[in-house]
């Protein structure tokens, strides 16, 4: 992988952020997306990033609307709503060759396990994107903070193909670290999004509202509690000041809106399953309670189910 | 009290239907209200019901602004909604008399115990009104469905009072029933509210929404069932039939809207309190795990804080 080829399917803000770096230092990067691709093949996209705003201007880009279009690729990096993985076959099958590796950077539990039924698992890796992002419009990405990956191999034997992808990342001004265990990693995640993306999209309020109260304090981190007692079951130990830090961590944030916040906001399709869906299956697997954080769950599905029913009858 | 002199306090939907029924059929009704004074002792009551329209017509009744201004009571009915509890002593204490009797109709837990503490147990009792009524503006009063009250004795020694009263609302024209145990009562009528007026005020949704889905419907009965237990722990055994019974009735009554769902979508206090937070008290006082119920709690607890935040902001 001197000069891989990479394709980056399904590109949202974050496939757009990562994938742009990546171009920008020259990596032959290739572009697969679907809604934006009209207005992206015309103009590119324009990124606005606190670590310093940049075009990518569209001869400079690849961008395909269908999988059959592009080349085979050494590395293909999926950033699809986990919404649309019923589409991961089709989308993903077209790319690979015999020894093209996989990153998942998607949100949630359950990717890695999926790609590894649908492509082998020796080929696998995750990756958590801990960033503060949104598509503004069709070619305009707002990168507000943070921007650190974090990855690992899913089978977990070596990690000299994930230190080489990390490797990649960081020489493109990507701040990125290899992970002993990805469950740990994805897990850890789940102990901020659980709470935050469920109570924001329940209950419509930014993350400084729910930390406002002790109620909601108290109920945060009860959640997380939850999440830790989850992820010592499936094998992944979390420390438990971890709790403190991320609450200290999302008061920094201010009136910080969650991705399913913004989801639920907007009328689209909000991340239940993988994020709520699988830890809950894999917490019953392991033989822990999880109340709360099933509570959340059918909360959540609610939340869900009215917006197809407002769709349906024309209003909000 | 052959004429007994009847005072309701705080009168709003229920007080002014209930109270009206009693003084169409010649009882001595003395009314307590706030808000819609002014235009109630100008054009007096349109109560539109299920069972027959009537007018209160202002030379017929009795209105007040204020607990001095009224006569000492014989009976005095609390309707005022427990988010103005702090309110009881100053607006019950003027009415009374050695002998007279307090019968609170209000939601929830933890009302007679206010009012025993306040004014002695000896004299309270307890009904719960199950009746869809709404107070469509001030004067005009909409009674969609149902209607019956039981009624117990606080202390729970004799019950020869409570038939008194029982007699008195059947003679004008309301269906009234006499509890063995008024711990039964409440907690029965828990079983329902806790569920449907707290999803429903946290997801804005009717209780046919919150019905529609597999999802929702086990959400409903884990906290029925947690509601269940707590009654058990505060030494009332409901059947566990009445699950059924409960969801099966709420099926009937198609896209409901709750009491708290219509008081949150008007930006008004919801009786998060009497309703879960007492609930959650006796529960914990008798070592029963109810994490749902607090949860709902907790949930509900911010979608109050976010009312008032929204109010003091000039939004929504």
């Amino acid at each position: 992988m001197d000069h891989p080829v990479i394709a980056i399917v399904g590109t949202g803000a974050v496939g757009a952020y990562y994938g742009g770096r990546l171009a920008r230092h020259g990596h032959d990067v290739h572009f697969l997306l679907r809604r934006d691709f009209p207005r992206v093949k015309e103009r590119g996209w324009s990124i606005r990033s606190c670590d310093g705003d940049f075009r990518l201007a569209p001869e400079s880009i690849y961008v395909y609307d269908a999988p059959g279009k592009m080349p085979k690729a050494d590395l293909v990096i999926v950033t699809l709503k986990t919404t649309s993985n019923d589409q991961l076959e089709p989308l993903v099958a077209p790319l690979l060759k015999d020894d093209t590796l996989i990153l998942t950077l998607q949100n949630g539990l359950g990717n890695e396990e999926r790609l590894a039924e649908l492509f082998g698992a020796q080929r696998v890796l995750g990756g958590m994107a801990f960033v503060c992002i949104n598509r503004l419009e069709a070619g305009v990405i707002h990168h507000m903070a943070e921007g650190t990956i974090t990855l690992g191999d899913f089978a977990g034997v070596t990690d000299e193909r994930a230190r080489k992808i990390a490797g990649m990342f960081q020489s493109s001004g990507i701040r990125c670290r290899v992970l002993d265990d990805l469950r740990y990693g994805r897990w850890e995640k789940l102990v901020w999004n659980i709470p935050f993306n469920g109570l924001s999209a329940v209950l419509d309020q930014t993350t400084d509202l729910l930390l406002a109260s002790a109620a909601g304090e108290a109920l945060v981190r009860s959640l997380m509690e939850e999440v830790v007692a989850a992820a010592r079951g499936a094998g992944a130990e979390l420390p438990h000041t971890l709790i403190d830090a991320k609450i200290e961590q999302t008061r920094g944030m201010g009136a910080y809106k969650t991705s399913m916040h913004l989801d639920m906001q907007a009328g689209r399709a909000m991340e239940v399953e993988a994020i709520f869906g699988s830890p809950v299956r894999a917490a019953g697997q392991a033989g822990v309670a999880t109340p709360r954080l099933e509570m959340l769950y059918r909360l959540l599905q609610l939340r869900d189910a009215d917006r197809c029913h407002r769709a349906e009858n024309g209003a909000g």
